[in-house]
Formats: C-alpha cells, structure tokens, sequence
C-alpha cells in the first residue's frame, strides 16, 4: 500500500513522518506545498511530492499510484475560505484512483459547536461520507503542545485566562495523536472506521494546578470575558475571536468528549497532561 | 415582530404562507425572487419583498427591520454550490441587525449521511451555531407529497422500486411541515431550540401495500440498484445520483428518525401517509 501523507512540515505533520520512518512504515511518503521546508533527513528516507491545496492539478499528479492518502487540514480561517482544499482533496482522489483517505479532523464539530472551523468539520465529513471514497476519519481532541510555549506568559501573570467557567476539555499531544495513526496505518483492518482520538480530560482548575506544579509558581484559573480572551490573542487579525469561540465551546462542555480509542489503537495510556509538561517545559 | 419568510413562492413555502394568512400571524412578510411569482391575493395579504439568495445586498435590503428571517434553502446542488446562500444570509442578516432566524433544514444530515446535500447541511446548521446570531434549527423529514404525482406511474409498474433494502423511511407532509413552523411563530418561547418535524416511519413493504391500496391496483416493492435508479431519474442531469444518494442513506438506517416535536408543537397527530394520499391523490 503506497501511502502520502499531506501537510507534512506542520506540526502535526512533522510527528507523523518522523514517527512513520522510526516505525518503518512501508512505503511512506510526503506531499509538501514548498519542498525547500523538507529536511534532508527526510529527502533520504522517504519520498517527497510537491502539492498545493488550491491547485487540483497538483493534488491530482502528487497523489498518481498512492493507495491512501492521510489528508492534514491547513490552518486557513474562515471556514468558507478553507472549503475549496477538501473540495480539491475528493476531486483529485476520484481522478487519480485514490483507495482510501484517512481525514484528519477535530472534535470541535458537533452541531451547535460555536468553534468557527465547526462549519468547516462538518462539511469535509459529510463530503466524505457522499464522495462514494473509502475514509478513515480521525478527530483530535485539543493539542496539549501549545500550553509549552504559553506557560511562561501564564507564570508571569500567575493565572490561567481562558474563559471556560466549569467547562472541562480533553487534551492529548501531537505526540500521542501521531502514535494513533502510525497505530491504523500498521493494521490495515483498522481503516474505515470513526475515530475519536483523545487523552485526559481536565477542568480549568485542574488544569492551573497542573501548571502551577511545573512552572513552580501559584497559577490560579480566573477566567477573563470571550471578548477580552478574543482581543488579547487576535494577531493574526481574526485569531482571537476564532479562538474565543473554541473556548467556547468548552465553556458549553462541547470539549469534554473521551473515547477509549487511542487505548484500542495502541495498547497504551495516553499520556497525562503533567507528565506532558514535564518532559517538554 | 416583523417576519420575512424566503422562498415563499417554493412548494414549501407556499404552505408556510397559506397558513400564515389563515392563522393571522401578525406582520408576516415574504421575500421572493421575482415577484411576478406572487399572486394578487397574496400581494393584498402581506408585505412582499424581493431578494436574491445569491445577491448580499438584496438580502441586506430585504431585511431591513425585520426581526426574524425564516430561511428556507433553493434546491441548488451540488452543496458547495449551495453554500454562498447560506453565508449571505449570516453575512446580511449580522448587517441588517435580524434578531434570530429559523433555518429549515433536513435530516438526512448525520455525519456519516451519503446524501449529496448532507455537507450542505452540516455547514449551514454550525454556521448558524458559530455565527452569534440567535437561531432555530428545523430539520425535517422526507416530504410525502412527491409520491401523488409519482403513483401513476408505479401503479403501471407494478413495482415501488426505491433502492432502500430494509430500511425504512420517516415520512411527513408538507402541509404538516408548514403547521409545526406556524406553531413555533404563534409562541415565540418556542424559538431557539432544535426541532426534528416528523411523521410517520414506513418499511418499502409497507409503504408499497398502502399505495397498493390508494391506487387501487398490486404495487409491490421491487428496489432497483443505486445506480440503476440514478440514470432512470436523471434530469436535471445529475438529480438521478443525488435522489439515489438519498435512498442510500435510508438503505442505510439513517432516515429512520423520528421525534415527537411535531406533537408537542401542534397539540395534534401527523398525518399518516394513507390518509394523506387518499386525500390528495
């Protein structure tokens, strides 16, 4: 089974491929949008496509004689905006006799979720599930890498911000989220299915003692408003507001979803959010 | 409060407005695109506005001091087509200050629905969630009202011939659709909420003995393929796949929902598929 993973320099990304080769993934390679961005450690062990989201043609000649092809989504925000690249995905796998797609979704997608990638989410599963293709389609629960480089702000200011009330999230790392889907592409018999891969779930004081004990320093939860979570972290222009509304959506107990699936998939415990910080900060 | 009903001049929203008219729901105005459509009786009933689902600023002027929009969606297909209607309306009515809108959605919208208009729906019920706006999410069930014009042409068949296997489907009419939407205008304490209208769930065996019945000659069911009913309907090129698209989706159990809102709302029964045919065929 030939296999192309998108969005490979991403963050995401970037933990897939490095995991895929220490696994020794057969046949494994890569569709990147600037190949200039891919190590040479890569370029040695494996093989590496040059695709664009926005360009079908691309995608219809970086995904000739691959069998699966694992779909990361840009960052591109509005939903709207972000549509034609899942549009372009199902064209170009049609055209080029794609066998599977593994999608790589987020949990923030429920029908009333108010995230504002939501309407994003909801249309690329639906566009799957009537595309007539075979999929895999695996949601994240929210990534706990971004809290490495947030942490020192937060010890700083001696508080957690995020504005949540008593809403709880789940929260597992790229890591761990890599490690399920290394999991699939290992056991052929696991693909077509709904995955939901998740950790530990947390509420926001939990979360501020976890913190606290890693940074050393008191960290107490004391929410700010949306609006002023929204107009602190709006840079880029938009980024702020989009990730008020995720929080949101925790605040509504949207967030606070677990499945034992990554426990199924890899015969592991997801990493604590702690242990986590310990080995990261 | 100032209504605006869209698509008034559509199958459904003919309904909606007849009722209206019947039940004096007070200042009830409709929004059409072309107004040669209205008929003088309505011209002297009601406020007729033109707007066009496609033009931003016509929907902007359109609502202007309107305090609800109820939104019904064109039949535009595929659903990328589909999706600026929906996001002018987010788009016109966050400009022209609609206090909440009614979408009227439909149910063939689950996550895993093969139904060609599924990632339609699934985007424009989290558009609406992560919009701000106040909203009412109405999805219904598959019309009844098809089949009057369809049973001739199964009587001299012989055969109801819907690619469903064994799954049933949940049936209303559209004249009951209209009544659960006036029922939610006569009480705005109703608005808000998410509503599944629906009527009656029929296996193809059943549904075949009762227009077996109504038509007065032996229809038995007799499912075509997917793909066989797909080219028989096929006109407008490309409605056969997605009519077959639909039958998928309750071969596969997926339109098998039903809830008891019409009930609640209305204080009344459904109409059955029987009696609706016999009193409209």
């Amino acid at each position: 089974m030939q296999i192309l993973l998108t969005g490979a320099t991403g963050h995401l990304g970037t933990h897939i491929t490095n995991q895929a080769i220490k696994q020794n993934i057969e046949n494994f390679s890569i569709g990147v949008r600037n190949i200039n961005k891919v190590s040479d450690t890569w370029k040695q062990a494996l093989e590496v496509r040059e695709l664009d989201y926005f360009n079908q043609e691309s995608m219809v000649t970086a995904f000739k004689n691959i069998d699966l092809v694992i779909f990361i989504p840009s960052i591109i925000h509005p939903s709207y905006n972000r549509l034609p690249e899942v549009e372009n995905l199902v064209y170009a796998a049609k055209i080029a006799n794609v066998n599977h797609i593994m999608f790589i979704g987020y949990y923030a997608d429920q029908y009333n979720n108010p995230f504002h990638m939501s309407p994003y989410f909801g249309y690329a599963e639906r566009l799957l599930a009537s595309s007539g293709l075979n999929y895999t389609y695996v949601r994240m629960a929210m990534y706990m890498d971004p809290l490495v480089d947030y942490l020192p702000e937060l010890a700083e200011l001696g508080k957690l911000i995020y504005p949540v009330g008593d809403g709880k999230i789940n929260y597992i790392s790229r890591h761990d989220i890599a490690k399920g889907i290394i999991a699939i592409l290992s056991n052929q018999n696991l693909l077509g299915q709904r995955y939901l891969l998740s950790g530990h779930t947390y509420s926001m004081t939990e979360l501020a003692s976890i913190l606290s004990n890693v940074a050393g320093s008191k960290i107490n939860y004391d929410p700010v408003s949306l609006d002023t979570f929204g107009k602190m972290y709006d840079e880029p222009k938009g980024f702020g507001p989009l990730l008020a509304s995720m929080y949101k959506a925790a605040s509504m107990g949207l967030l606070e979803q677990h499945s034992s699936d990554f426990e199924k998939l890899t015969g592991d415990q997801p990493e604590t959010f702690e242990h986590f910080l310990q080995q990261n900060y």
